[in-house]
């Protein structure tokens, strides 16, 4: 850590910091510069003190120095996680496509989207069964029968299966019946889902909370991570911006970002971060180029009758159209579609 | 709500819309204009149409006309609510100041700032027994034994007593210790969450989410009071921008934005939302003078020493110097400290 | 246009409202719903009549039908235009790079970069003489000295150029040195700017303002195109977020968006997107994918020793190996670079 | 400047940078830390050096360790700059109240508002003569006709006067005009402009951009001030966050954080932060609270007419009540209305 002086600090001032300092077990080291003293603070984790000292007479700021995330970065870790789902590896170099409706409606829609987007060449499937809405009086999903139906629709097309959980008391029962268990936006920072999830025993798919920095994404990860599983692949979803004219701004340079400061996967959701059809395919593509593992994309059998996120969902053949691009994109780029 | 159609819209395309609105139950109107139609669509909370329209051909967008929350509007209740905490009002003419430590350390700690803000004219107690932390390894509370620490404080001081809960598991527990529930910003939209102080049978204070919008913060709201529990306080504690000299940005014209649009009382927490000591003071007045009905500020018997949040901590002394000024000002306003 | 009513709006309110319209020369239309009234406005360009309205008692808000833009929108002229810039054509199905130093330093500097970039494929050459700088104490440019510099280096290699202008004074002079005007992030609201460049007789490169909405940056372009010159190239080189690892936030959707609501070209800049080397390649290529006419790329013969933004530049070697990737990801896409 | 080298960085790339640092005439420290290493780097102003070491192997990051503003800085100056114009100040104990229309339109229009809000204590008038406009279409001012109405505005009430310039080529005739020039938010990094304000004898009201953070407006001065001219007063306008219900979200905590940044004066512009004539009141009271040094507020004879910036105008009898209100509150914090 290096603590900042006021240019007019004095020399009271300067004795009483590093005093501070070593009374927390730290040493510390003087830096004179030309405008002001700059002061070391050497030894293992010295953030702590952080807090102790910005707020002594003459501080102007203490900047750390170390990440604050551990299991999660790639100085812990160097080589790339894979995770594995079901059979379905995220962090490889495969692109692994995940499809299917944002909200589970019945049978009928969910076994049909499962079965084109297997034949179109989607290796998951995707559909919420608990559905968090900001409006309370929205659509909140079918519950512990959306579960059922995704199971049944698993071992009709051999899918695994990806659903979000909402809260802790859901956990158990989301995790018998789901191949990973998917954190939503809106609970990226719910600290007591993390560890939940960090305790059950399945994958986890994490997204990105709708302000969160790539650091603080990563310290929510490192929640999880921190209860033992190590199977957590990272969602980029979009993040809030001033621009109205898409339902959030996709942060693609959050991709290679992610992938430079930590071993674990990432995938894209274009769906909601753009939340209009005509737009998910070039950001699909897009996604594909930036360098992501995967894909999560919302397919429904006739969009404007779903009973969520229809304005974002693609047709099956959509979907398909879209494979195939995604499947000579990625051969240009020495991948492939697993 | 009005629907937008391209300028090239053709007629079957049109047709086609006023067919879709029709077999949804919803009466159409055609809205010629010089450079497009719109069609206006008459009957109860035709919100739920939109998702089905704006994907059609032709379609350019739809607009809602009615606030999608209700009970917490004032066109539901035109008149404010008053909140009662165990005695302290919120929502009257009086402004109501809470204030404590960040999170609650020890006996002595938590006694002798309760004592002081009293003695400088706080009516109300705040103390984080459970603390959400955005990194998994800083100090997250005293837990249980804090509660403990707070009714002990609260007996000795008679002021009632605030703290955050931070998971459904814990609401009956916290109901049973303090008197008024936290809902904090990174769990603004954990709906289970919110449903479960909705039906605690306690007063609960609702942050805003790090970015969420006005609207946004009234539909968490919503959730609340749907469950039958009218007792909600907003509090707004900063949002998040580009800035990084602050630890948030304080969006005070959120005061009369939201006094406008709700019934509900609403409160400024200028500690969280700055991040530092020395602007608390100027902030808070500023709280006051847009039309806050109350403050929650972090007072810390020696803010160096703390064990969170203390750069952002008041001293004794800043606190009681502080509390003058307020009523000064308060009068000036024709309001008065409670 | 349409006006919403408050719920309690009484009979008068609504009166006045309609006299209001008509005395503006419009024609208004009532349409009663569920929860209040709504008025429609008929005729050409009544967002005139909105700033009258939304004061009036009883209104709660005027909503604009139309697209403020004109001739810039998809609605105007349904097919792309295709800019040539001395030859290089943004627009139709090739995909044309730019490229070379942030700023131009020194004639050696200069042409090594020239002649390696158009080795490697590029199309065009960028270069600053004049730079903006947020700090007055930074290196701003070698100005007229710069312009020289470049003109030589285009009699060298014959790539064409493009350099940005900073002041109405200065359009004439790089008007007739460059090929091709770039009107920079912080004066994409510098409408006096935006009309001299507009009058001058070249081709503009845009880049969209740095918290600046679609919209607003269509409108600047509307600007420049006002003035009788339909030459116009949108450049995407980031917008301003919470997010502090990458020095902007790459907005990729706006690509697919801008194509959707305006035939111009676009292009995208993700050196000064990312600030970072390691994100400009795989941005790169995200880019293309996503559609984009183009790209801006900065290169440095020697990026630790360059005067401005050395950290984000790429090496002439990197630079080859990002143009051999574009290369392949264009045929899978069935596009070429030209 | 702090160098933090990655945790696994060699001892040939650790040399290289303190080579590097040393070629840049700079003297290198390293700081051994748990982690990693780190690299103080002494001398005046190496901030230069950063864009040099940051993309050497094995360097995380270079932190700049001085404030890049030199002149504008407390650090440079101490005690508060106070501006006169025409005899009235700004940075002293006094509060400054600035009022008019956002457009001058006519005669009648522009004196009856200078006559009102004299009449309710303003010290100084507002008015837009040449006015800068996102859409091109819209209402852009009266331009010099509208600076000799100001003039006379100014000889009839006594009120100094002070209006936007756009465009260097206006600043010589706005100068002659006008007591003091104000440089709007789109251009408030409009370099040019900013110097040929710096060198034009006036007082300058400089606008905080719609993104700026709060360093880079203060370099912003850096500019005007660099060229001579002290007399600069910021005027805090809000910035663009995601929050759509206010025109933009204006950021009180700036003025405290701005005075204990900088010795120059800074105002509340309320009117353009909201947008809405019902927020003005509670927001010019805080803006007081916070510690401003004064306000600039939209005043209009008939906002329903106005042609711009209409719905966030007061009436001349709210801004009398206003007024009286800024005057109670003044007296409370020991201050007083000039």
């Amino acid at each position: 850590m290096l603590i900042l002086m006021r240019a007019q600090a004095t020399r009271p001032e300067i004795d009483a910091v590093l005093d501070h300092v070593r009374q927390h077990g730290y040493q510390p080291i003087e830096l004179p510069g030309a405008e002001r003293l700059a002061i070391g603070v050497l030894g293992s984790n010295p953030i702590g003190v952080r807090d102790h000292v910005v707020g002594l007479p003459g501080v102007v700021d203490a900047i750390p120095v170390s990440k604050p995330y551990k299991q999660v970065g790639r100085e812990w870790q160097p080589e790339r996680t894979v995770v594995d789902v079901s059979g379905v590896r995220f962090g490889g170099t495969e692109f692994s496509v995940i499809a299917g409706p944002c909200a589970v409606e019945d049978e009928a829609q969910l076994t049909s989207t499962a079965r084109a987007v297997r034949a179109a060449g989607a290796v998951m499937l995707r559909g919420g069964a608990y559905k968090p809405r900001t409006n309370p009086y929205s659509f909140r999903g079918l519950g512990a029968a959306g579960l059922e139906l995704l199971v049944r629709a698993r071992e009709e097309t051999g899918l695994p299966v990806v659903t979000e959980v909402l809260t802790p008391a859901d956990v158990e029962l989301v995790a018998d019946r789901a191949d990973m268990l998917q954190v939503g936006t809106r609970n990226a920072q719910n600290f007591s889902l993390l560890e939940a999830v960090g305790q059950a025993g399945r994958p986890v798919m994490l997204k990105r909370g709708l302000s969160n920095t790539v650091e603080e994404w990563l310290l929510s990860a490192e929640y999880v991570v921190s209860q033992g599983n190590r199977d957590v692949v990272l969602c980029e979803r979009g993040v809030r911006t001033f621009e109205t004219a898409t339902r959030n701004t996709l942060d693609l340079s959050a991709v290679p970002l992610v992938r430079s400061l930590s071993h674990l996967p990432i995938v894209v959701d274009p769906s909601h971060a753009t939340g209009h059809r005509h737009l998910v395919a070039p950001m699909s593509l897009a996604a594909l180029a930036s360098g992501a593992d995967g894909l999560m994309v919302e397919v429904h059998p006739n969009p404007d009758e779903a009973l969520s996120d229809g304005p974002q969902s693609l047709t099956f053949e959509q979907f398909g159209e879209l494979m195939d691009e995604l499947r000579r994109v990625a051969e240009a780029l020495h991948r492939s579609l697993s």
